[in-house]
């Protein structure tokens, strides 16, 4: 076992994963990655393709092994299905942080269909509960650490600046005014966002009844892709999505607009989303790991995010660069049409998180990897073609309408 | 189909199933009970069985026919498995209503081992999941009523009256005081029960998003054991839980009392707890069918309950009534010694609902059942072999261990 013990990265070979994985092993923890591969296999279910061209798992660690001198040891467990596997592991490597990435983590690709819904409930929730199960059952006191999502909180907080999980509210206890703290009304957006704040109950229940200490993340919308870890060789690059289901907003605006596609803006853009660059994801998992929660304590929760932005502001700016079309399509989801995001994130703040701003030219770099690789993109997929509800229409060829362009849709 | 149209029963075949069945089959609905038969399943798993000898399914519904002239369709589908059979009963039938009491529903089972806990967050939660999603997917516009029990509210109410449902609370947005009603926030003490505070989110999900029409009953603490129906044939008799997980405290003290057991009061008996006739659940039932939420309601939730009751003072009822002594054991659950509970249920009172209560004479009968069955009871079964948490101890036997004959424990 190197320096600082062992931690067992769960989904280690996906998006924010990988570049977790990396960070770790290099400052010197003992990392195992748990992953069933889930996320490559839905790449080709979808006949779709990371933007980057990623290796394979083996060889990923073999090159990290050869940059660095390091070995991140890694098992293929389905956490959901394989229990005693799991139980096993955490009984064996007694890990004292636990990260734990394994979802199914798009909306879009868990309204697609009732077996989309079905398989993200499954996927998630027995997931989230065999890791919590696997822990007590194995008498293993390690820290866990959750990546959620802001979604959880939903979007009509009526300009309320939303807390850290907790929100202090008033009530009348036989005619007497109490100030009590809650856990943040859960308001899920998609079926994604619903396991996400059915995750929050299963964390609360282990905390109280046996101790567990947790961690959980509402994370913004990722952007950007590569961190100071997979820029040391091609073979560690990160994957990059761009797509209907995956592609998260900005970083599919860029590629868009390298391949010469409009930039496909949802609705009016009014949304305004919370966002956070992949290297400030990698750096407050860090900074959660090592501020991990008292015995005893609650769980711990923060807002893991630095910036919002409304979607049509970001289509116009990625526009100003790159001179990119912008169209305006239905929108798939089922969401108001426009909302106010006001978020507080004094936690990471105070832990000395520096945030990468939108503005600091990272774009570029974005920019950079959208124009390399843009002939690896399959323009087909990036218009999206799920939707929430039977009743919102599609176009003829299924996917969301074209409603105008550049200006915005009444 | 018969007058009052078509209603599938999820778990018609269980406790509150069962005699819900025939009141609406009695009634002139026309009824499809859909059971997996797991209860029976998990009474061999347990070595147990219901006190009364209660017939197959099959021999059920066949007396049912003899005695009334109407037919109780029955389709052995695992909702939790079986989506495409569910999914096709719906699209089928289209039922104007579905009850739901198809989950596992003993605390103490459920905190058994790390398989039952896993068990009963799989099946439950895909459970309750499945029957949403095929009603959106069949296009059914039914009325979803399901079983939910007072457990999801806690115990730690700091002596609120528990509204039903939905709280009324205040909280300052920008310096705004603004009142706001919220989902009450769930507060779950077992595994069971917070499965229980899990579907609550998949419907106030479903509900949001495809304008399912829900209604949520938080049930007190079932007793007694015959209906109406249940009483016209000896082969329509209900089943009848004594044992350690799944015999809920009345019914079992009286078991105690009938076989020559002393009374197992767990920790201090000072927990208070809600409850509600078999009689009174049936009626309650039927009245949230016949008063269904309108097109684009949020979930209607009821307190299903009409009494608080100490369990001391139950088991010094009981005692009285039948000279059984009184034992007090080691608490296998995690919760409060002593908590107090007021509870709100205006709405069914509202609908004519008329409580039957504890006083009026219904303990004879379910003295009289106890005392003519009790030959079947199997000793060994009673005492709670089950723990919240591994550090709780347990006797020699590995059940609880007895810490006073007579007096309240310190």
């Amino acid at each position: 076992m190197q320096g600082k013990g062992s931690i067992i990265v769960l989904g280690g070979d996906g998006f924010c994963g990988w570049p977790t994985s990396l960070r770790l092993s290099n400052d010197g923890y003992d990392v195992t990655i748990v992953d069933n591969l889930s996320r490559r296999k839905i790449d080709i279910e979808l006949g779709s393709q990371s933007l980057t061209p990623i290796e394979t798992i083996e060889n990923r660690l073999k090159v990290w092994k050869e940059q660095t001198g390091k070995t991140i040891h890694y098992r293929n467990i389905n956490i959901a299905e394989d229990y005693h596997e799991l139980r096993e592991l955490f009984a064996t490597l007694k890990p004292q942080t636990i990260v734990h990435f394994a979802e199914q983590r798009a909306a879009p690709y868990s309204m697609k269909s009732p077996r989309n819904k079905r398989y993200t409930v499954d996927n998630n929730i027995n997931g989230t509960h065999n890791v919590l199960c696997a822990l007590v059952d194995a008498g293993v006191d390690a820290h866990l650490v959750h990546l959620g999502t802001m979604g959880v909180y939903g979007y009509g907080t009526a300009g309320m600046t939303i807390p850290e999980g907790y929100l202090n509210v008033r009530v009348d206890i036989n005619g007497k005014d109490h100030e009590i703290e809650i856990p943040y009304p859960p308001h899920p957006g998609s079926i994604y966002h619903m396991t996400k704040t059915l995750d929050a109950i299963l964390f609360y229940y282990y905390n109280k009844n046996d101790g567990v200490r947790i961690t959980d993340l509402h994370q913004g919308v990722v952007w950007g892709t590569n961190t100071e870890e997979t820029l040391m060789h091609p073979a560690l690059i990160n994957r990059f999505d761009y797509e209907g289901d995956y592609g998260t907003v900005l970083n599919r605006f860029l590629v868009e607009a390298a391949v010469g596609h409009p930039l496909t803006v949802y609705g009016t853009g009014g949304q305004t989303r919370a966002f956070i660059h992949i290297r400030d994801t990698v750096c407050c998992i860090e900074l959660a790991i090592t501020n991990p929660p008292k015995t005893g304590e609650r769980v711990k929760i923060f807002n893991q995010t630095t910036e919002t932005h409304r979607v049509r502001e970001l289509a116009a700016l990625v526009s100003q660069l790159t001179g990119a079309e912008v169209r305006y399509y239905i929108n798939p989801r089922n969401e108001s049409l426009e909302n106010e995001l006001v978020v507080r994130n004094d936690q990471f703040l105070a832990l000395g998180l520096n945030p990468i701003k939108l503005s600091e030219g990272l774009l570029g770099e974005v920019i950079d990897i959208a124009g390399k690789y843009k002939d690896r993109a399959n323009l087909e997929k990036i218009i999206a073609d799920s939707r929430w509800r039977a009743d919102i229409p599609l176009d003829r060829e299924g996917a969301a309408a074209p409603v105008s362009n550049g200006k915005v849709p009444a």
